[in-house]
């Protein structure tokens, strides 16, 4: 990978072998491994050798989470998490998941974005699945773009993904889906430019990552720091992300190819059950330190709790002046729902 | 046309010349004729000479189609079908359609993407109607792109459209709407690639196509075609439209223009009333044949029924393994609306 | 600015000073000043010479509209309307309002877009709003694209945003914007060009500029003049906005590039809230004059009266046949909620 990007990024990279896997509010994941990134506070390692079309092999484990009722992917017995860890790799490269179902209910590993032929579905309909206490391998593939007849070409696989349960309580999975079966999938393209943090926000039901208001994630960055944002939804409600006093290009990386790249920028964007998007920002960058909402911007969503923090500290770590008040503010508010309740979240028995 | 395109796919054009009419499930719509494409399972002829600014002259027949409360259109007396022919044409063509109201309902046509005069708005604010009986001509009109004022251009008529009762049941033809009086219209841009099959999904209220599963359309192809889908909403909800293990860029075409092209390439996409969208994959490129699910994601919406097939058979149009198997399943599955029940459609009386 | 303009382009702003300030249907909104364009029926004057980086200060009063639930922005006292004044400035600048609180509640002036510190957030959770009574500076600065590691860019601030009340209510300004505190935002980029009318369409909850048809704004355009369509949604519902007969590209201008741009043209888009998009269109063109409508494309919110009109005149302005028909046609028209009635607006108490 050295050799696809320039050598300050390559080296940048490299200083990051030593990085936090803890988290704020307890909705980080663990950091992951090859070809994968941390998730929650920072980036993990990226290895500074990674041969074209890599191969990368990791069992994750569907468990329940103690003490709540949701059940979540992790990459090791004990660390499941929701939303699951963030799965990454390069356009070429292969995964093979090894899922240990360790519920006793039926359930699967179904991605968006990437290759996978009708065994590795993870839908009922293929019978591809894992009943209770059974552990199968899913394989998933990526790869380049190429020309297709005339001038135009079929698109690669890179993009912002995600992955789901689409077996349990039903044949879509919403059983698992409920109770926070889902995380996020990265195919990068050769020379993308790699963030420092990321941060994964999964509108699911009326709450975020299973949680709503004051106990939804703060995300946390130095000043002008890369962070890229991972936005994804779940369920049977629409909404609309929005990030205060930050922007993104509404394409596939958030940035532009240049000045006339006709992407619209944006900073609300609509992001309905199913889809994904990503972006990268500098933390803070032009509107400095402070803590900003981040927020479903359908008003009675906003209101019954799906909003959290993003605080961007200082670039020295430090908390800036007022910080620790607004989050105080926020902590101890109470979240109104409107009016008009919204409507309840299915409980679906699986 | 034949100017237009490489030699190579021109050859492969004109052997499209015997094609299927006929359609999976009854949900197909007849081949169309000049400058119209054949819908349901395979494209049909498109002429070899076509002169630019062609006028295209046309017969739609809006009728109630029997044994069912739905009502289409068809080319032709006794062929109304829902969703309606696909019409099809190039940039700087007109197309002249004679609507012949066989109902004894006020109703219309009305297109998206193409220019039309008061006259021929299709809405009844313009008095653009037949009433009962009667027999009105419509005409559309397309262009190409042109030069704005400096380095930009005013955008040409190219896109994945559609056309739709304006005047049933109310000025918004809301009746006509639920009803099925909908169909795909596609302007193409010279040098646009054609497809080989074509598929018109419509989410219209909580069904596709005007039915719920197993009885949606399946739609069939052999490895490595190239097919077209044509996605549309009408109603009051909301939708995404996801199709398992194949992807597309989210722009005019679902292909890249190249490497600096900065759209998204998604597998699931918002499409809600009035909009539509279309795209062409190579049917199981990369995945294999087999049996494919296209449904809306919203979970409550595909667990009512809003899913379809896509078989994507063997390359020499056998049956791959497990495919029967899949769609057996499918067929014999009972589809279990989630524990919220989805919105009623509402019922309107035309 | 006459400096980044064609010399015919800024002939023609020249030719704008006298403009029409009173608007149809009392919707329209003051013109505004330096750097803001009026809006409601005609684009105001544009200084011919403006410097880089110029700082607009504006005075904005938050105040009850005399006869109706409303509250509005406005930029002098009495002047108040819903939606606001467009606000409008180059990337670079930088815009100072001083808002003024006339009101006995708690409000705030949120952007979207631009650049703010904590303390210009507009949001209580950053202690940032106007107490009854009080006036308070906000300070929103812009900027220009600049290139990222790599070849990618980091996006400017120009494009199509609007303001809104964050704190009328509770922490989201559900309340403020339930009467009416919000408008549009144009970031522009040096070169853009620059229309001749601008209308503002807000779909808030179930109505369009908190008015339903046919008290809705009508739109009025000669033949053949740029027109810019700023469109944005607030409340609990999503929307599409269609306009009859008229089309734009789907990203930053609403125009292409050129014939590589990949951008979808679209006469129907999303917009839910907190989003917003804008476009230009040449009034009638390829059309011709007369009577359009606009809508939510959702069929119970255009059935209920989501619903208004775009008068395109000859191009001397004289009356097209038939127009006045249209107009009468709408006004006596009774607008029917479909059978299931939308959902109620929640009717927040701040």
């Amino acid at each position: 990978m050295g050799q696809q990007l320039p050598s300050g990024l390559f080296k940048r990279l490299v200083s990051r072998r030593h990085v936090l896997a803890s988290s704020a509010l307890g909705v980080g994941v663990p950091a992951a491994m090859l070809g994968l990134r941390g998730t929650g506070q920072a980036a993990a390692e990226v290895p500074a050798q990674r041969a074209a079309g890599a191969t990368h092999r990791i069992t994750m484990y569907a468990e329940a989470i103690a003490g709540t009722n949701m059940i979540g992917y992790g990459l090791a017995p004990g660390q499941a998490t929701v939303p699951g860890p963030i799965l990454e790799m390069y356009e070429g490269d292969t995964m093979e998941i090894t899922l240990v179902n360790t519920t006793d209910k039926r359930l699967s590993i179904h991605p968006h974005g990437v290759d996978y032929t009708v065994e590795n579905d993870g839908a009922p309909l293929n019978g591809s699945f894992n009943n209770p206490g059974e552990t199968r391998t899913y394989v998933w593939k990526s790869r380049e773009m190429f020309q297709a007849e005339g001038r135009r070409w079929m698109p690669g696989s890179a993009g912002y993904w995600h992955y789901h349960d689409h077996a349990m309580g039903n044949d879509h999975g919403t059983a698992g889906l409920i109770r926070g079966l889902y995380g996020a999938l990265i195919v990068r393209r050769r020379g993308d430019i790699l963030p420092r943090r990321q941060y994964t926000v999964v509108f699911n039901g009326t709450q975020i990552n299973n949680r709503l208001a004051p106990n939804t994630p703060m995300f946390e960055a130095n000043l002008g720091e890369r962070v890229e944002w991972l936005v994804i939804a779940h369920g049977e409600f629409f909404h609309t992300f929005h990030l205060h006093a930050h922007r993104w290009a509404d394409n596939r990386t958030g940035m532009l190819e240049g000045p006339t790249d006709p992407s619209q920028v944006i900073d609300n964007k609509d992001i309905n059950p199913g889809s994904s998007f990503g972006f990268q920002v500098l933390a803070g960058e032009g509107v400095g330190p402070g803590v900003w909402m981040y927020h479903c911007h359908v008003q009675n969503h906003s209101d019954g709790g799906m909003v959290g923090l993003f605080l961007v500290r200082n670039a020295d770590g430090s908390m800036p002046a007022g910080a620790q008040e607004a989050i105080d503010r926020f902590n101890g508010h109470v979240h109104t729902p409107a009016a008009a309740p919204a409507q309840a979240q299915p409980h679906v028995h699986g």
